[in-house]
Order: C-alpha cells, then sequence, then structure tokens
C-alpha cells in the first residue's frame, strides 16, 4: 500500500478549506558563496509572519539530487508518486496548448523536417521555420481524414506542433519516427506493444496525407513523430482525497496538469492579482484551492536575479487577501527550485511552510532556504505534503484500531 | 529486502540490553498559539538529563500526516512495516482481553443486538446493554458446541464480546454480517476468498446455536460477526533480532501486542512503579525490555492537559530507577502524539531519544518536541527505531564487505 492508497482509504468529510500557494521554482541560490537566496533578498513580510506562525520544510520534489520537470514537479505536490506516474512527452505538450487530451486519445509531439527528392532528412526542425510560417502549415493538416478516427492538429512554436488522434482501441506505446541524425528517412511508426498496433496503422495514415499535403513547401514537407501517449490513468482528487478541488493558473500548462488529476480549472485569470480575485469569487465552491504563480520560475530561468526578487515580492503582496478568506490550512511552496545563478531548473529543496491551528509551529522566524533546515516538517518528499495538509484540515481517520 | 530482513541478517550476539520505554500519546501541542507542549510544560529534570547525554529526533509513527491507532503505532516500534503487517480488528479486540490468539484462530468482534419476531435488527446494540448483564450472556454462548471447532467466548464491554473459533482450516477473509442499519435481518456470513469458506460455515452454525440460547432475551436476542481475522503471521524478536524480549505492561491490548510479535509478558504490574519493580527483577533473564506507560494517552485522550502534565512527570520520575540498572541503549518515546488539545490520537511526530555510549550525542539540552528538531536523528520513521537501537547494542554485523 502506498502513501496515497493509504490515504484514499483513510479520508473523512470536513467543511475545512486547504489553500496550496505555488511559487513556480521558488527555491533559489546565492549569486556569491556567503550571499542571499533571492528569497532571502526580497522583502517578504508576510511570508515572514506566517512562518512565524506555522511549520515550515524543506520539500524534495523528487528524490535527493533528482532534478524534476513542471510534471513531476507538480505531481508530487499534488500526492502522486512521480516515479509512478508518468505523464507522456506528447500529453505534456499537448495540455501545454491547452488542449484537453480525453481517454480515447492518444497525443503525439510532432516535428515539422526538410526533406530531399530522395526523402531523406535535410534539417530535422525545418530549419526552425518562425511560428508565423509553420502555424497555417499546422492548422492546414486538419485536413487528413482517417476513417474511425477524430484528427487534431495544433500548431505549438516553430517547428513544433501537437496531433491527438481521438479513436476506440488506441494505445500509446508507438516508437518515435525521429532518426535523431540528417541524411535517411524519417522511421516507420513501430507498436511497442500490442495495444498500439492500431495507433501504428493511424499514425501511417497521417503521415502519407501529410505528406502529399506538405508537398512543395520550401521548408517544412516532411514531419517526424514523437512522444506517442495517452492520458495517464490516474484516479482524481475527488477520488483520492475526497475534496472538490480548483485550480486557478495563468498558464495553460499548469491549468492541464490540475486537469489530469481532476481538478477544476476556474477563472480566467491573466495575473496573480486576478488569480486572487477568482480565488475568493470561488472561495465557497471548493474545499481544495491550487493557485499557481509562475513568474518566480520564469524569472529564475532569465538568470535574472533581482527580477527574481522582485516576482518573489510581488507574490509575498498578495498573501494578506489570502489569509482574510481565513483558510483552515494555507501551504506555501514551489514544485521545484530555479536558481538565477543556474538560469534552470535544480535539485535543491524547496523552501515550504504550512499553517493551521494545529500545525506545531516551530522556531523558524523569517520563510527561507536557510530558516527551513530548522523547521518543524523537516526534510520531506513532496508526496507527503498533501498528507500532511489534509490531516491539519481534519480529512484523514486513524490509521488501524 | 526491507530494513526488517537486513537487520535480521545482521543479527549478531552480544550480551547487552535494551530497555524502550513508551510513554503511550507523549507528544502534544500548546494550547494557544507560542505556548508549550505537555512535555513542554512538564518538569522533566531525569528526561532532560538524558537528553544532554543522548541522542534525540522526531520520530514518525507511520508516514507523515497519519494519525496512528494503538496496534500500527506499536508495530512501528518494534520494527515491523505497519502498512505490511495488518492485525485484524478481531485479534486486536481478544488481544485487548488478555485472550491470546493462536495460528489455528479466527477471532471475531461480535456485538448483541436486538431483532424483533420477523427478524430484523431494532437496535444494532442491544440497547447498550449494561456488562453486568451481557457478560452472563456471552459466557452461556460457550456452550455452542461445532464438531472439529474449540469455541471460545468472551465478555468485552456492554454489548460487546469476542468469539474466537479455533481449528484446521480456518481463513479470516470473511464480510461483518453487520447491516449497519435496522429494519433488516443481521447479514449471512460471506467468505471474502476460498480459504475462508469453512470459516463461513462455522460462523452459520455458531449463529444459529447462539440464536436459540438468545432466544426471549429482552434486549440481546440476536448478534452480529465483525472483523473476523487471523493471527498475523509475524515473525518473532527472537527470530528477527535474536534477543529474548520481556514485555512489562499495565493493560491487556500492549501485553497482547508485544506478544503477537513473540515478547514474552511478564509480571503482573499494576503501576508504572511496579512495571519498574517488575524491570528489575527479571533483568537477567532478558535482553529487551518494552516497558508501556499507559496514562499519558489516557490524559491526553481526556483532553486534560494539566493531568497529562502530572503523568509526564511521573514518566519522569522513574526514570533513575531504570538508568540504575545501567542498560546498554535506553529509549524513550511513544507510538503516536496524543495532544489533550485535540484529546484524540495524533499524526504529529514523537518526540524520541536514546542513549548509549556511542550514540553520538547532539546539542540537545531538554526533552521537547521542539528541541528534537535539533536532535541527531533528525526525522525518521518509527521502523528504523529498533535498528538504531541494535547497533548502539553492538547486536548488528556490517552490511558487506
Amino acid at each position: 500500500m502506498d502513501i496515497q492508497q493509504l490515504v484514499q482509504n483513510l479520508k473523512q468529510e470536513s467543511d475545512s478549506k486547504i489553500v496550496m500557494l505555488v511559487a513556480d521554482g521558488l527555491g533559489g541560490l546565492p549569486l556569491e558563496p556567503g550571499g542571499k537566496t533571492e528569497l532571502e533578498t526580497a522583502s517578504t513580510p508576510n511570508l515572514d509572519a506566517l512562518a512565524k506562525k506555522g511549520i515550515s520544510g524543506c520539500q524534495i520534489p523528487i528524490k535527493p539530487g533528482i532534478t524534476p520537470g513542471s510534471g513531476p514537479g507538480h505531481l508530487g505536490l499534488f500526492g502522486y508518486d512521480p516515479l509512478q506516474h508518468m505523464i507522456g512527452r506528447g500529453v505534456l505538450e499537448a495540455t501545454g496548448i491547452e488542449f484537453e487530451v480525453g481517454p480515447n486519445d492518444v497525443a503525439i509531439r510532432c516535428n515539422f523536417c526538410s526533406i530531399d527528392s530522395d526523402g531523406n532528412i535535410t534539417d530535422r526542425r525545418a530549419e526552425r521555420i518562425p511560428t508565423e510560417e509553420s502555424a497555417p502549415l499546422a492548422e492546414m493538416l486538419n485536413q487528413v481524414s482517417i476513417p474511425d478516427v477524430e484528427v487534431f492538429v495544433k500548431p505549438v512554436k516553430e517547428h513544433r506542433f501537437v496531433v491527438v488522434f481521438r479513436g476506440k482501441g488506441l494505445g500509446g506505446n508507438v516508437a518515435d519516427t525521429d532518426p535523431q541524425k540528417t541524411g535517411v528517412p524519417p522511421l516507420e511508426p513501430m507498436a511497442l506493444s500490442d495495444d498500439s498496433q492500431r495507433t501504428v496503422e493511424v499514425a501511417k495514415q497521417f503521415y502519407e496525407q501529410a505528406v502529399k499535403l506538405l508537398a512543395g513547401q520550401p521548408k517544412a514537407n516532411c514531419l517526424t513523430m514523437r512522444g506517442f501517449s495517452e492520458k495517464p490513468n490516474i484516479p482524481t482528487y475527488k477520488e483520492v482525497y475526497g475534496v472538490r478541488a480548483a485550480a486557478i493558473a495563468v498558464y495553460p500548462m499548469y491549468k492541464g496538469l490540475a486537469q489530469l488529476v481532476g481538478m477544476e480549472v476556474v477563472g480566467n485569470a491573466g495575473s496573480l492579482s486576478e488569480e486572487i480575485d477568482v480565488l475568493e469569487e470561488v472561495w465557497d465552491d471548493y474545499d481544495f484551492f491550487f493557485v499557481h504563480f509562475k513568474y518566480t520560475d520564469s524569472r529564475g530561468e532569465d538568470g535574472d536575479f533581482d527580477a527574481k526578487v522582485k516576482m518573489v515580492e510581488e507574490f509575498d503582496s498578495i498573501i494578506p487577501r489570502v489569509m482574510k478568506l481565513d483558510p483552515t490550512v494555507l501551504v506555501v511552496t514551489a514544485d521545484h527550485s530555479t536558481p538565477a545563478k543556474l538560469a534552470s531548473h535544480s535539485w535543491h529543496p524547496v523552501p515550504t511552510l504550512m499553517v493551521s491551528d494545529n500545525c506545531r509551529t516551530d522556531a523558524c522566524e523569517t520563510f527561507s532556504e536557510t530558516e527551513c533546515l530548522k523547521g518543524g516538517l523537516g526534510h520531506f518528499e513532496s508526496i507527503y505534503l498533501m498528507p500532511l495538509a489534509l490531516a491539519n484540515a481534519d480529512r484523514l481517520g486513524k490509521y488501524g484500531a
């Protein structure tokens, strides 16, 4: 029995409310030895007050030393073992452009490529064709028609686009057709298990028709297909935790990740302040609220320390509005660290705090990477965050007599 | 290989002695924000001296956020994965009245109930019949006679009693017969796996004879059967750790839990002080001593903060007598927290300390929830307590060359 199954067995009703604020990529690093991290540099009076009142700790997104992508990072926060539940590349790409992948779908990340008259690839990315040229070509591929299968083709960016096949009996276990080199033609699609044989036939038909439609294009006259995948078979928040869960995010990827675990995406916020407007509006209708703030991660990815500090301060400024709603449990955390120094996601533990009436406060005086080392939550893997939040919200019964 | 198997492989002989003092429900919560817990409020000069000398930490009974019952809580302390080894409800109930469940037994928690002339239940608890009325009825049911099966019926309290069937080929996988509502008859017993088919036949025979014996009773004229279970197949302390283990407890439940893992229950103490008398008496005869103190939990369950503080102080007062015996390793811990504020078991980590010559002392100055956060044992799951104690007692060899 894993921790999530255990929690599912122990879940109980309550009228409590849990808010999980995720400041994407929050954890950081000092630029110089002996310096402060972005979070430690920022002025965060509201988060510091919560740290004094609540319990802090160092959250390990996957396992020590492992740097997570956004998918596994969020799955862990949501309490799903990210090593057990994989989100396929195709599904993640589709999710990222707000395409809701359904149970009969296979999603595929496609690349436009260039081939010569012999059919051999000359450029695997179609000379990095600009989006304004590639998007109409992707849209055009919606003309492909395959019996008993719905085909959706959606542009992404430059040479990248998404194809979704919708129909009965389609498995997602198909090898990539990208040969990873030039001078050879794209590979034939090949089933990696019997349940995906039909997908291969559909993919071949799609490819044949698509290549005809693209014939004569100067750059994008062919395509490769990668990351075939189905919607992961994940139990929903309602099933596992018994909560009505709302997701509030600006970026499609995070809305999509929340949808994969059965959260309802609410509102159409374009900024953090608008996200809190939505939180206030839907407060009575849900038990659990996932609120995602993107820009701490974005500025970290940019390698812009000072800009990330400002984003942390913007994040801090909305805390009083959230606390005014009087959540039973407030969690502040992130899906991973994104130190500006590294300009990328990293493996470092994520500063995390929880506030509730019965959280057993620790001696932490501020919210920071350093202070969290003294925290009452200790070092813990992200999958324990949901059980802890549910316990604090009186939503878990006793295990055994 | 799990940790217990590893320990079993590495166990080695020694003449060291380990004492595990369990102050049930020891961990607590402050009543007010910024206040102190029960343990922090109590005057505990002896425990504080041990904290200074030893190594402390926060013990997580099952997994973060999970509140354990007494059964899983103690299994964890004893080093048995409480998610792997389940103690059935019937076995736990039998254990709680000092009935030693054997390998050919199926134990069942039964309720007296009231039925009308149509056989439909009118009260699932026989109008909460007082024990002085129900106990003789339960004893009377020992008249039931089933070929090739020994039947034991033992009163518990009010409408509750225990039935144990002893015989070959009895499985414990049978559904409850309590329909969980009135106006309908009890359910027929039903096997949930093939190995329990014979148990169903025995249960039917028991039920038929019992209902005849109860006919005409004003309240308790019928019964329901729940929590069918067998003795869990748990390796003994001797097998796993190679120690001769003694259990010293006042309450039957804890004696029973210790018996399930092969400890020998010694003495017949009625108080903590008498428990230590027993400890002194049997000191030369065993290698490991589990000493259980109940009242820290009881007063926590009562929601009586001050009374729990007094119990902690009583617990502290016996420490010098234990230390006079000069144990190689002393462990002070609990099966779970029972904060008076919640008047129930809780998920909070349990303050734990270990004293031995080679424990690598930390900077903890007192024994408390807050101080344990600085402890050298860090946050750790209860199943690691036994390996740590054995290592400190020079009872574990090296893993690998």
